[in-house]
């Protein structure tokens, strides 16, 4: 993967994904746009995604005992329908704790967006994001599905991704171009995020598109699993905000389907795996306040799932990725995480590689004098193994460092 | 409770519990010293507490699967003797990740402070707080051990306060004098720890002495009880370092005896539990880059096992202590942190309060302008209650704000 650097806000350098783009209208058949229609105010605010074709639809969704309006709207619609129309996303306002109103204002936007594009009220997403318990302004809202569907094209990819974004600096946004037997078949995706500490905090939304074509409930538990090895990979089971979801559509416009225990199964899912993983890392680079990208593989594990446990305690922990944004080589900080994270091992057989150089052997046998340990976390990706010895279990979390940029910014977030 | 303000390195006010103080030397037949031995380039960093009587013992221990060398040496001694004599404690060099050779200089210190005190090597405890990694310094160490010895006294629980710190920017120090069945009866206690978001990975350290008689087997039920309702509120249950560990010692000098199910026991218990919950209070305090103390109760939770769950999840929120921390009474984190606690509970009856002032009442309810909610968070002193108006069960976590002088000190902790 390629990457440059671009100045943040604070002129601190930050390290950005290169895109590819066609993003979300690359797969045939679907037509974005997103605009501004008056809740934030002047940047984008309101996106559409529309197939032309009737879309089989999968998603999940935020695991958290609050959940927004337009979570509860979705889940609805996703149970009634077949196959599905269009997403329309605000962002600005996450009509979330909202009550009985902010219901009624997300079914007035499916309502709305169906109207205007001649389908069915059930046939259409709802998604929202922003500053929780106010309702949304729907004067401007239904003025805006109104304008939007007017501007839906499929050059309008980078626009849709832009009207999701809330405290994100960049947009994010990617495609893949492959081939299933011969034919060409295409995923995109667009997603927004940018919490750092537990990532999910602040609000996820993922969307992709494709022109497979592929059946509800083997979409579903594709979706499922792929978003557990990639967007769950950045954060932690049931640690959700009140209104993160991931959709995706499948139109069938390549002429291609996908169906289950084929290889076309399994080429289509890699590529699935390879966009919503490339989405989820574009999240955490634009972690609040982050230099660092990290990512944090335990190898050796007993089983796969004490290797996710392990991986996911070390890069949420505070301390590590305070030591590695100050690029201190504290393995001690990597051993004792390791070492509360519930799992069995043998503290005397860790060992640890930092960007591919040994820091620590079996038995405490530190290889290199601190200052030369340091020097492996100078680079912007910081790449860390933790080696177990115990077994065959591997896992991969991706993180961020932890800097004084992040606490600013959180402080203030509403002023 | 009385607080004064001090100033910390940074120059930033910070509260500060005013102490009481003959500490750990409180009780009768207890004597303590604190000195310099030279694994600290100038501060003290060895201590001796030691009971003139044979004493029972009570511990509880770090759950993390890497314990360091003190810690075992202490649970063999703790399950081989009745009674015990004196514990030594060193900072600067936790004498952990070590291997064997850790273990044999642990021994060595509990088997040089019996022999210079006369006692057996298996009545003496063994602690260590400090760098993970290094072999101890065990020449200053034996040498200090013959020299604190010289120096215990009644009058030096304040040196032997100080010489357990370690990024502690004040020494934790308390003791209590009551009456049971007319008899005067007296506790006291140390503490070190300054941790922050997971307070008890910078390790925590309790000593604790007592002149009541207390069988080992019911003190050890006692302290682990009463460790659970302190150390363990400002913490989360397994996320520990590799050194913690609480010790009380009971000598039976004051004459007076608790035995279970006694008005004795409930007494005892009480100041117990005050001692315990002051000394976590002030790990809080001294939480790094800390500028608040914030208190969380959760109410009318389904039980008390979920309010604790609930109080837990909020109090380790990195946005809620930022946004405590910037004096944003954002009650939609507060809401979502509750909501992926993993708790059963209706958002719709959700209650918030923040220093005696209703913030937020059912059905999403805003009581003040967001202006005015926010100056409930001026004061250095934050009572959160959340009211989930759903049960009986009650919980009370205490944490501190998250301020960006904690990611300094934390990204230059060995530089």
């Amino acid at each position: 993967m390629q990457w440059e650097s671009i100045p943040t806000k604070s002129g601190q350098e930050k390290v950005v994904a290169d895109k590819i783009n066609a993003g979300i209208t690359a797969p045939k058949g679907f037509k974005a746009a997103g605009i501004h229609c008056g809740i934030k105010k002047s940047r984008k605010d309101l996106a559409l995604i529309v197939s032309e074709y009737p879309a089989t639809a999968a998603a999940v969704f935020t695991l958290n005992k609050v959940q927004a309006a337009p979570v509860l709207v979705c889940k609805k619609h996703l149970s009634e329908s077949s196959f599905f129309k269009a997403i329309i996303v605000n962002s600005g306002n996450a009509n979330a704790c909202t009550g009985e109103q902010g219901y009624v204002d997300a079914f007035t936007m499916a309502a709305e967006t169906a109207s205007v594009l001649g389908a069915e009220t059930e046939q259409i997403f709802v998604s929202s994001t922003g500053v929780i318990g106010e309702t949304l302004p729907m004067e401007k809202i239904v003025n805006g599905i109104h304008k939007v569907v007017q501007h839906v094209d499929e050059g309008e990819y980078q626009s849709a991704a832009e009207a999701i974004m809330t405290t994100d600096t960049f947009s994010k946004s990617y495609d893949v171009t492959f081939s299933i037997n011969g034919f060409e078949v295409n995923i995109g995706g667009i997603a927004k995020g940018s919490g750092m500490i537990h990532p999910n905090m602040a609000t996820m939304l993922g969307f992709v598109t494709t022109d497979a074509a592929i059946e509800k409930n083997v979409f579903q538990k594709m979706l499922k699993d792929t978003v557990d090895k990639t967007f769950n990979r950045i954060t932690v089971d049931g640690d959700t905000s009140t209104n993160d979801m991931v959709i995706a559509l499948a139109n069938g416009a390549s002429g291609v389907s996908v169906e289950p225990n084929t290889s076309a199964y399994e080429v289509f899912e890699e590529q699935l795996y390879s966009i919503l993983k490339k989405l989820a890392i574009d999240i955490v680079k634009d972690g609040e306040g982050a230099t660092k990208l990290i990512e944090i593989t335990v190898e050796g594990a007993q089983t796969d799932d004490d290797a996710v446990k392990a991986a996911r305690t070390v890069s949420l922990s505070p301390l590590v990725k305070t030591a590695i944004h100050g690029e201190d080589a504290n393995w001690g900080r990597l051993l004792a995480a390791v070492g509360y994270s519930g799992i069995e091992f043998d503290p005397d057989k860790f060992e640890i590689e930092i960007n591919g150089t040994p820091i620590l052997k079996q038995n405490y046998q530190v290889t290199l004098p601190i200052a030369e340990a340091n020097k492996t976390l100078k680079p912007k990706e910081i790449k860390i193994v933790l080696k177990l010895n115990s077994g065959s279990g591997s896992a991969t979390y991706w993180t961020c460092d932890f800097s004084e940029e992040y606490v600013k910014i959180n402080g203030s977030y509403r002023t």
